[in-house]
């Protein structure tokens, strides 16, 4: 919560990470740390809904740390969580206006899925949840992963 | 999303449930209907991290719809879905402003937890998440549901 603003330049989006998820989905999220000095985390969940996906709800990594590698080396050790698991695809969704995850999603081995409508030429679908965007759906099968 | 605000007495909790309670937790959450139209609803979860435990997250009924019993109604079904998972313990939390709240759910046969604080001389404790408020912790040890 206390890095949150900063690493995101001052936008507030602390509320995509309600109390449930530091109660509850300890087990499929991660955290990066140097020093004792939290570099970056992930936070995912095996989907109670569909017992063959494993889904990625929020990522983030110090602005000073990034280029490195580190956002792509926690997605690959939640592949490796999903894939123990018995989990055969990763999701993930993102906005339209954000390129960089979606070059980076892209580089990691994710397709993005077809949508309803287009934005900037990608295939979008509305989001039903309270943002009420529109946002890309990624998807991964398991063994596919790049190495970005 | 379009009920909530009113539900809400016009508070906007639309942040609380993201769009991944629509598509993955759909197996633990519920709608009450009359006539094709949405009277209330509980979205909950079984806990990954807890092999015993069950959460109810959120909660609404149609203001013109209160205190017929359906809220009860609705946890009383989780509650059967939780068993039949496995599950032995019910949670869920709230402010301790939410007096109609804690009468609910101290109704329905749940305990307050003890906390590390106390407001109105309710146990609390700090909620990690954005809202950085304190709450009240409720559980339900499955078999000792009342009748509310």
């Amino acid at each position: 919560m206390a890095v949150m603003p900063e690493w995101w330049g001052g936008r507030d989006l602390r509320g995509m990470l309600p109390h449930i998820f530091f109660e509850h989905f300890r087990g499929t999220s991660l955290i990066a740390e140097h020093e004792d000095r939290l570099l970056g985390f992930l936070v995912g969940f095996f989907c109670p809904d569909h017992a063959d996906e494993a889904y990625i709800h929020f990522v983030g990594v110090d602005p000073s740390w990034r280029r490195v590698g580190l956002g792509g080396d926690l997605y690959r050790r939640f592949f490796a969580l999903a894939r123990a698991e018995g989990r055969s695809v990763v999701r993930a969704v993102t906005g339209p206006v954000n390129t960089g995850s979606i070059a980076f999603h892209t580089a990691l081995g994710f397709s993005i899925l077809p949508g309803d409508a287009e934005v900037d030429g990608l295939p979008v679908t509305a989001d039903p949840g309270p943002q009420g965007d529109s946002v890309v759906h990624f998807e991964l099968v398991l063994g596919g992963e790049g190495g970005a």
